[in-house]
């Protein structure tokens, strides 16, 4: 054997302690290892209070509503849908939904409060007239935080908790309209040492009330992410074992993803005892992010147990979820990823085939159909039909590749870069074709058809549609005026039209608008397809025509030209449908 | 409490076994959940092979000698270059490391083979004169995979891998300037019962000899992630502990992030017995990728222990990796992603400034630097600077802040959506201002300092460079022919400047040209600032000005202008500069 001839890194490795000489967590007894789950947990979204405070641009009300109605449509039963007292976006959209009457009568909003008294009455405030809620209550308990942010001992700190309980349920007795559950999160509770973590714990159940008839959720957040996650699934054990009322308590997970580790953390730590686990769709969360609903769902779906959550349109919820967090979604997210059906290497390819066959051979000798069997085949761990999805190999584009495979191609192929919306557009138009011809969509034929469909036909005044672009001249002078003569096409009568803006686009949105077209720019980028000043320049418009909303594209060697072409091919396109 | 409302969810359920349905791992006298980590193990980063495979544009020799300077720059002594028997591009670039003497002498670089003679022959073709190399076979032997896709029973594919090896002896024999180890992967291990993957990997290392003087790997890959990792370490600890010569072998792990746990996977089969892992930097890799080597680094860094990796400048790995693989690499990846150090909520970043005060505190009375104490501050599991970053309110830009937060602000306040290298190129300068006054950077400051660095000064003939763009007027005709003059001040002198071209920037360079100023454009692009066809429009250009790479920026109602504008920015920058 070659000797190991890996050398120190010289990286600052003595500023860190190993997890257990921070805190103790000693289980030699687990039992969870020997256990696997056979149902659903509990599950409780955060995505749009935990979630949304992580975002760059975090959602308003549109954003949120869409949020909130996925959430309900998939299945989410439970929704932490804000921190009412600390925002009034927050508060606003709580009594939107209660007072707009948009909250099924089987779902529980959650809100979130710290543990003080104007805080919580403000909260709630929030949720009056309700028909179920969670008040989540925290504070933050571990060692460092007792320390360095509250300066209190573990007396203090209990007794943040507690009064807190006590005023939560003071108001809590007020609202007598809502089924009301109570939920309390010893924050930071990976750092917290598990003898002071149980007895916050006990002394807030006691507080509450709780009891076997009247159960509440006491929640157990790695909000940082401190160890690996079988450390995490022994704490969990330990607080399930040792929880003086623990038939009086829902047992909760928070786990975040600082090690990478959040859905180990969260699967073991339910084999542990819990009940109930929060997260976010795809991950999204603070810093890293909570752990991935999606992921976990699916987790169990491909083991056969039904998650009660509906992920059969996969796409739909990722695209709903990239609008609302304005954060793509990974190519490599497990289950959702643009890239996870995709295989590229052609043994791979060669086996999913062979495996496809034999479901099929098997299917016919026992005389059902293959969505009646077991799904088994090589590298695919579920049908991705069963999420709305198909096997894509990269190279194939068929009628279920979506956006992903034909952007692909016109980038590798034609150096097109489309914006997002602009791919999604094309897709349809090439999944309509496919779903009509059947089978797959050749490179060639999908370059003929995004050419029929975008850029002018060879024969001008042909297909292509009502206007085409001839001679364009312009001045522009210093301070912004422009004027324009463009020799313009209309149904085959060539004309120079003259007209002014602050640019070549206005000028020539004018001139449309003399011929009766209603057409506004709602977006537009342009890219060179090459290095060099000479190169092509690929425009794309998205436009407002009537009532319609389509994009454009232009080629041309002139960037003006090509700006003024994709706003002709929008156009065309309109009038040629409409 | 109120009643568990959840529903089934409809899914196809029914189609998919649970994992200990169709194989049995049991070990109930596990010991891995009562150990920890003390030390690096081994690794191999496949980046160039199986992260490559799996790329929609997968590596040239540009990109691959880059991840491969790259990956021993950072530590790594195990690289897998590729899989020459199955690609040119492959071989090539295996013997470039060769003949052009590129890999360190304490560097073994890995290929893959088939156990095909034609393959293993070739393989061996590809490394002659290589300092250190592992041969590294595989054939897959999971129960569905020797049905579907090979048709054989048990001791077909143990024949297999035992004639396979038979003959890497053979070749390895003959290449006798090589230190040279073995390496064995049965395929799909994670489907293979464990009695027959330890009856196949027994065979192979008896076929090799391999003995403690000499040990081979045997590597357990997770070719798809089939059940939680705590199922993945019962079946390593199983191995380790039922293999015929644990101690002539170097039992190796290849996680694939299937449910997401691929990091958990690889931290729990390390404990469970394993030497070394195989992954890929930021979990590249096929569909969900392979584990990521950046994560379970970190992870063990931020326990203290030493990776025996460098990651130290955790932002170069990351730019390095990107133009690669040419895959983003996620906002939340662990450790290396833009927002992971990012608190966007203000109590949060209360905690943090809290805890960084009592750093400073605890090692002034302590008569020491902060460096030299353990960290300790709530939220941040690590100090960012240790891997070059720093703590980032989205907020604040300070000098550490990087191109995330600097874009972030030129984005959100005006609506400019700087290309990637423009952003870092941005950034820079920031930076050394940062650097020179200290302390952060306002937003109104940064925009500051963007206009003077990249917009035309109010007073045009100050500060601002040579060239002032003034009325253009230009003629395109419909075979792309165009005719500009422009009105040009040079160094205060206005004139008419005609020229002809393709387009404005080929006709305007042409302009430049005479003056003697050599620009060649690089990189173009240009977008709307809002809505609508008289909104302003931003372009940016990348030019190669002289020697220099620099960016320009324009904005205009016009989006001709804007684009010249972007010119001269980029020509007046590097004539500034110069």
């Amino acid at each position: 054997m070659a000797a190991h001839t890996q050398r120190p890194s010289g990286m600052n490795v003595h500023r860190y302690l190993p997890f257990h000489e921070q805190l103790e967590v000693s289980l030699p007894d687990r039992t969870w290892p020997d256990r696997v789950a056979e149902s659903a947990p509990q599950w409780c979204a955060v995505d749009l209070r935990d979630g949304n405070q992580a975002l760059i641009d975090p959602m308003g009300a549109e954003r949120k509503l869409r949020m909130f109605r996925l959430l309900v449509e998939m299945g989410y039963k439970e929704i932490e849908v804000g921190f009412p007292a600390a925002s009034q976006t927050d508060f606003d959209f709580v009594r939107l939904l209660i007072d707009e009457d948009l909250i099924p009568s089987d779902v529980s909003i959650q809100v979130l409060t710290q543990a003080r008294e104007h805080l919580i009455e403000r909260t709630f405030e929030a949720i009056v007239g309700a028909p179920r809620a969670i008040v989540h209550l925290y504070n933050s308990t571990s060692a460092l935080q007792r320390r360095v942010v509250f300066d209190q001992d573990e007396d203090g700190i209990v007794d943040i908790a507690v009064s807190g309980a006590r005023l939560v349920k003071k108001y809590g007795e007020q609202l007598t309209d809502t089924d009301l559950v109570y939920e309390y999160s010893p924050e930071s509770y990976t750092g917290t040492e598990l003898e002071f973590a149980r007895r916050i714990c006990d002394a807030v159940v006691e507080e509450f009330d709780a009891s076997p008839q009247r159960r509440m959720i006491l929640n157990l957040p790695a909000t940082v992410e401190m160890a690996s996650p079988n450390v995490y699934a022994d704490s969990v054990e330990w607080m399930h074992r040792s929880l003086a009322h623990r038939d009086s308590v829902v047992l909760s997970l928070h786990p975040h993803n600082d090690r990478g580790t959040a859905v180990a953390a969260a699967e073991l730590g339910y084999l542990a005892g819990a009940d109930r686990i929060e997260g976010c769709l795809f991950g999204n969360g603070e810093r890293t992010g909570n752990v991935d609903l999606v992921t976990l769902g699916m987790n169990l779906f491909s083991q056969g147990v039904d998650p009660e959550i509906d992920f059969s349109d996969m796409d739909r919820i990722k695209r709903t979820v990239e609008h609302c967090n304005q954060l793509a979604v990974p190519e490599r997210s497990p289950w959702g990823g643009d890239l996870v059906f995709t295989a590229f290497s052609g043994s791979h390819q060669d086996a999913i085939k062979k495996g496809l066959e034999a479901l099929e051979a098997d299917a016919a000798a026992a005389g059902r159909r293959v969505e009646d069997g077991v799904w088994q085949v090589p590298y695919l761990p579920i049908d991705p039909k069963d999420i709305g999805r198909n096997y894509e190999a990269v190279i194939r584009v068929n009628s279920q590749s979506g956006k992903g495979g034909v952007a692909y191609l016109l980038r590798t192929e034609h150096h097109l870069e489309l914006p997002r919306r602009a791919q999604i557009e094309f897709s349809k138009v090439i999944q309509s074709l496919a779903d009509g011809q059947g089978g797959e969509v050749s490179g060639d034929q999908l370059w003929q058809v995004f050419a029929d469909e975008y850029l002018p036909a060879e024969d001008a005044d042909g297909t292509w549609g009502r206007y085409h672009v001839g001679t364009v001249q312009s001045e522009t002078t210093a301070d912004g005026a422009y004027a324009m003569s463009v020799e313009l096409s209309s149904d085959g009568v060539t004309a120079t039209r003259h007209a002014r803006g602050n640019g070549p686009i206005d000028a020539f949105l004018a001139v449309l608008e003399e011929d009766g077209v209603d057409v506004r720019v709602l977006d537009y980028s342009e890219h060179a397809l090459s290095e060099g000043g000479s190169a092509m320049a690929a425009a794309y418009v998205e436009a407002a025509v009537g009532d319609r909303v389509l994009w454009g594209v232009g080629l041309d060697h002139n960037t003006t030209s090509a700006s003024l072409k994709a706003v002709v091919s929008a156009v065309n396109r309109a009038l040629r449908d409409g």
